[in-house]
Parts: structure tokens; sequence; C-alpha cells
């Protein structure tokens, strides 16, 4: 059993009636629905609204991974809870970023960079290619996929080099687009997927629902430890170490 | 000219009588003099106890390469120093951090990690091994060189993955640390360099000189820009992009 | 089930009575029979002498996993068996090179690089420490441990930057070394580790095995593709692409 | 002063006339020109049909920037000019491969992998993105470049992660490509760059020049020895060391 927690804002969906009409139970909502079809991923949501975001330490520790997904709100969530959410990843919590989630408060936190990029609404297609065919994110994946309109994100994007490039972006306007990128922080593991603007239908879609899916299951602890230590050591190899 | 400004939380020294006796100067004192001797380097100092810790954005805009020693006293660093000394690095500002700098607010915020190590004070030899013949930063030293006594660090470094691990500490009384370390942030180069406790006269080896002269070079900027933007942008090609 | 193939030089056990004693039945023996222990892995054996070095393109073919172990005739391991191994990695089987295999063809076909290093024969104590503990490979061993006595290898080590380093050595004589490395070339992943001179009892050490045991399932493939291609292609959308 | 050789095939301009027409002094003529308009740089030309390919061992001490164009004689090079070559760069020689050149056999040995891709030629458009406006390579360049005619290539690029994806390109057909990436390898630094089919004149566009004028600057070596040693060493800190 993985433990999955869909974190979402929650604003659009509230103010903007198309946005609305597009994810009548909210983006989190449309992600719990997929992911909860697999009996083996167990589902809960959150959102800013909440009290704590949603995200007190008793569910970031009953938490196997997280996905966040957030826009025009960042600034709203908490520090107390961007801190809770990134030690949870450095003690072994995979977390999943989307889209618009490349300038949250956590995001930012665990890069260390501005996490910027350029940035169009012009209702470009976009065809995601697979740069890495041996990844489990991308697996069931074909060379690529299109999404028929998509927000335009392009480069240069303010993150430290990732560990692996997954997947590039192509935009029908012009732009290119590092649109998978995996890194691991402390004990967890992160990946960064850019589609899902609020106004298109992305998380209806296969391709976009497979590799959420896969990135749940590359994301699941390998180790979890209860605290961050810097410990004060005896030298090894003696008695009382 | 390279503009050097060295900063020191200069704590220690004014309570402690034997640091005092090593560095009567200041360990800050003890940097900007061997710097300072090659004539294409402009040194500045800054400390702790200084108005804004001496680091107002006048300062860091005209440094091209800061190096930060602080230990005792990194709570005292107010965030906004923290955040101006950040995102200098990612407009393009180098940064070389020492020793317990890796506890220090602007190196964790960088890193977006624990920075946590293991560490014990018995006065271990320390064989400090190159690892990365070709590096800028390790010209003129040979396959290692070695400290008389040291403070011990021990893995596991809680660090992203480095862009190269170019030294790699020996420690006589068991542990191994990687003592030499290169990212990149932004458009800025970041060094940590692990020796460089306070009891020890550590800065006074002229190996340790050396690699922090040569880390100055390779730090100083390829780019710098004076804003960090995330923009709107039209799409490419057209009249008005 | 997983398919792990042993492939051992198999020349000092049938030359030097001390190593025969140690390991009566080859290290590939000593190899397969602590893996042969877990009922999910199904091993075989291959050696030097074997028609083809007992790698046909059926064998790797049949091979999820392979390990390598290999000394003081790398020179006689025919160039075509390098070439189907190298590309047997590429389209996606795992590998896992061991010890002086550091310097075996298919090491450095895959690296690219000389794979050099220094060494010595002075039975040095060895402590490898943990450098990676959420890694999955040393799931199950400390913060680190020891070996009686081994080879000493020492750096520089001559290999491109590894995805992870996981275990760095420390040997009692002086010297560091990246001891466990991790890779990925195409498909394939790839492990690098230290230990196992065959003057010494290394592959009975129970840490060792975990570590082994462990590398087997870390590098099973995700993606395994029947051949490697560079196709001349379509126009993405068109029909007939 | 830096010493290029800039090393080409030089059969197309050969055999057909319209890639002659275009690079009437061959391509390394047309790359030789531009670089050789800066009196730091001494130029220096090698081809194909030249005694040993023109690479001599003593052409090769002698030679700080190797640049290497080819695409229908790979084949053709014999394999201990290619030894000299991948053994030169680990010795510290810098590199450049230019376009078709990633599956020249020198590439291939140096990265360990396919290097393989996907191709068309349908002159379509390309832009290439910077995605690393702090690199050294990329200086003076804007946010991208166009080419109005080019040979598609597209992902996945059969390479190891490169140290920096500097560059990506995007063509008007629909594909991404990794067109800027650098790699180190030994103590040589290794640049890929995509641009450069025959059958258009792309080494006369500027930003073409600039860029590989400046990959010249970036890949001159910083350490260069004489041999590729694995040396038996005695214990560090003994006498006869």
């Amino acid at each position: 059993m993985i433990k999955v927690t869909v974190w979402n804002e929650f604003q659009h969906e509230k103010t903007d009636a198309d946005v609305a009409a597009i994810y009548p139970k909210g983006i989190h909502g449309a992600i719990a629905e997929f992911l909860g079809r697999n009996e083996e991923i167990q589902v809960r949501t959150a959102t800013l609204d909440d009290p704590d975001c949603g995200l007190t330490q008793d569910v970031l520790d009953d938490t196997d991974v997280l996905i966040w997904w957030g826009h025009m709100a960042h600034d709203r969530v908490p520090d107390d809870v961007v801190v809770r959410v990134k030690e949870s990843v450095l003690k072994g919590m995979g977390m999943i970023f989307l889209h618009s989630g490349h300038h949250s408060k956590p995001f930012k936190a665990l890069m260390g960079t501005t996490c910027n990029l350029t940035w169009r609404e012009d209702g470009d297609m976009e065809r995601v290619w697979v740069t890495a065919p041996a990844h489990p994110i991308v697996q069931g994946i074909g060379r690529y996929f299109e999404l028929d309109g998509e927000e335009t994100y392009g480069e240069p994007f303010g993150i430290p080099e990732p560990d692996e490039v997954i997947m590039i972006g192509w935009f029908s306007g012009g732009e290119v687009f590092r649109s998978g990128c995996t890194f691991h922080r402390g004990n967890g593991k992160i990946f960064y997927f850019q589609p899902g603007h609020e106004t298109f239908p992305i998380f209806y879609n296969e391709n976009v629902q497979k590799i959420i899916h896969n990135a749940v299951y590359w994301a699941k602890p390998v180790l979890r430890i209860p605290e961050l230590l810097c410990p004060h050591v005896k030298k090894p190899g003696t008695e009382n170490e």
C-alpha cells in the first residue's frame, strides 16, 4: 500500500467558472480519482483552506508521496508548513510537483534556486518527448504524447541540474522546456512535471495520468528516518561509539 | 581585478583566548592577508557584528566572490541578509563556504538540504586527497596534503550530489569526508571546502591558501544579472517580442 | 524471478593455492551460492575458459543482471564478447563490476575513461562508509562496515562523475576511495563496488553479500530493447510516421 | 596562444557539388577561417585522407583543442587514430564534436554509449534555446538563435547524462534535441554541438561561430599529463613513497 496525499491550492476552481467546469471536484479530486482506481494506492487530499493546509505533521508522517499543485496563492502557504514539507522530503517522503508548482515555496526551498521560467498563455499545442525511455516514470508512454492546448513554459528554467531530464516539451509557438525532471534531496525523491494548467483538462489525459501514477511508485520512500541529525560521534570502533 | 569579500562570524576570536592567539586579526584577517598579496585581488572583510553583517546590497553588488566562515552564531545572521546573499549567488556572484559554514543559513538555503554531517573533536590528523586532478581549484596541489590536526567531519554529508567531488578527506581516527565539492546554482558558482576549524592554524597552511586562492579565480562570475525574473513573454519571432 | 549471471575470470583459483583455499568453488561459486539462497534469484555462472567466455548472445539475452570479476587476464576477453556485453547493457541489462573489474574491458568501454587508480597490497584494514543512506543498495548496512584485510585502492579513480557515490572506503594505511558508484548508460544500470581482492575472503562477508544482493534488485532492467537503432523518422504527427 | 586542430572528414565536399558550393575550402576551411581571425588562436586543419588522418601523436600533443566533423565515413577512421584521440582527451586535450560527429568513433568511445538519435532531412527551421545563460560557451548569444534550415535531430539522444545541457533545439517539424552538451572525461573537457549539416551554410552563422569560438576557450586544458597511469604506490607518508 502506498499512501498518497494530493495537495491542491484549490482557489481557481472556487473563483473561476471555466476552471470549475473542467475540474468540478477540484484538481485534487481529479488526481485522487485516477490514482484511487489502483487498490495499492490509498489517496487522501488536502487544500490551502484546510486547517494547517491539511498538512499537519501527523498527515505528513503518514504520507509516502505528496503531490503538489499550486499557482495563484503560493504566498499564502505558511512558512511552518513549508518547513514541515521540506523536512519530510529530506527524511524520505517522495514528492511530485505539478506545473505551476515550480514556484511553490516547498519546491523553491528544496531546489535552492529561483525556479523561474518564461511563460505565455496562447493555447499552444505541446508535444512532450521522452528523453530517457528506460526511466520507470515514462514506462507505457511512446516516443512522445501531445496536449492539444497548454500554457507555454520556456527555458531557461532556473533549477539545479536535475539527476535526469526524462521529458522535454516542444510548444507549437516555438519554445522548449525540460518538462520532466528528477531530483533526490536527503532521503527523498522529487519529480517535477510541467503539464497541468488549470484552464485545460490536462489531468484527464491518459498519458499524464500514467506518468503521475508511475511517479508515485518511483517516489515512494526507500528509507525514512524520524529525525534530521548532525550527530556528535565517538571514534569509529571505540567501545562506546 | 577580482573583488573578494571575506565574511567571518568573528565570535570565537573575541571570546576564546586560544582562538585569538591563533588568529589575532580574526580568521577573516588571515584569509584577507594571503589573498591580498595578489595584486589582481581586491579584498574587503565583513563580520557578524557589523551593521547589516557588513553585507548590504551595495557591498554584495560590488563583490565578485564572497567567502564565508561561521560556526557558533549561524542563527544570528538575519534572514534578510541570507536572502540577499542567496539572490546574489543566483544572479552570478561566486561563493566559497569554509568548514563549519556547511551549517550556515546561506549554504543551507542554496543547497535545499540539511547539510548535516557527523563530527568529533579529537585532534585527528587529516590527509586531504585530490580526486579530480584537472580541476582548476586543485592546481599546484600534489596527490594529497596533510593537516596535523583538524576537527573530524564524517559522512554522510547531507548535500545534493555535487557537480564534482574534487577532494576527499581521510581522518586518522577513521572517517572519510567529501572535503571539496563544487556546485552551480543559477548564474553563480559555489565551492565548499571542509578544512578550517578555529582551534587549528589551518588558514596558514600553504595548500589551504593555494586552494582558496584558486577557488577565487574559479568562482568569479561569467555572467551577472541585475534582477531575478520569471518573465511573461511574447511568442518567439513575433514583432513585439 | 531475476536471472543473474556471475562471470569470473577464474584464473587465480586454478594457479594459486592460497586463493583456491579461500574460494574452492571459485569466486563465482561463492557469489552464486549466497545469491542462490534467495528463491527469487536464478543464478548461472560463466568463466573465461568457457567457450565464448560463457557469454553467448543467448546467455546475455537471458540475463537480467551480469556480475563481473576479473583481474589478471582482462586482455584475454575477446573484443566481440566485450561488444556483446556492452550492447546488452545499453539495451537494458544491469551490470555489477567487482573490485579489479574496474580495469575490465567492458567497464572501460562503458565508462569511456581509463578507470585507473592507485593500489597497494599491504593488507590494510578497510572501513567502508555509507554516503547515501537512502540508496536501495545500502539498505541493511549501518553507518559503515569493516574488512579486516583488503587490497588498498586509492584516488584519483579515473571514472566519469558517477550518478551517485554511495560508499567511500577508508584504508588504515591512509588512502580513500569511492568504493560504491552508480551509473546508468543507455537503458542499463551499472554498479561498481570496490571490495573483493582474491587473497581475502571478502565475498563471505555478510555486508558485502547484502550489498551485492541489494544491487541485483536495483540493477534489474526496467526496459529492455532488442536492437540499438538510430532511426530515420517521419515528421511527428504525419500519417505514415 | 590556443592551438586548435580542426578535423574534417572532407568527403561530401569532394563528391557533392552542392556541398562544395557552400564550403569551397571544406567545412574545416570555413571553421579555420573564422577561428583564425583571433590572433590568440593558432589553427591547423587535418582530414581523413591525410596520412594518419593528419592526427599523429605529434599533432595531438601539440593540440589544445581538437574540433571534429565527420558523417559519411566514420568507419574509415582507423582504430589506432581513435585510441590516440581518446587518450589525448583523457590526458587533457579539449574536444568539440560537431553535428554528425555524434556518431564518430572518438565520441562513441568517450561516451561509452550508442550516441544514437532520430533524424529527418526536411529542411526544418531550428530555433536553438540557451538553457544555461551563465555558461561561458553561450556568452554573447541571446535567449535563442535561429537557423533557417537544418537537418532535424530528435530525442532520445543516446548519451550519458551531460554535466550540463546548455542548449536545446526546437525544430519547426516538431522535434526537440539537447543541442549543446558538456562533459568532462579524465583531464579533458568535451563539448557536443548539434548544428552543422553539410547542405546548409551553418558554419557561416555568426551565433554558431561565436559558440564554437567560446567553446575553444572553455575547452583548453587546465592540466595535461604525458601518460595515463595506474600506479603501484607506497603507503602515504612513508619515506620512499
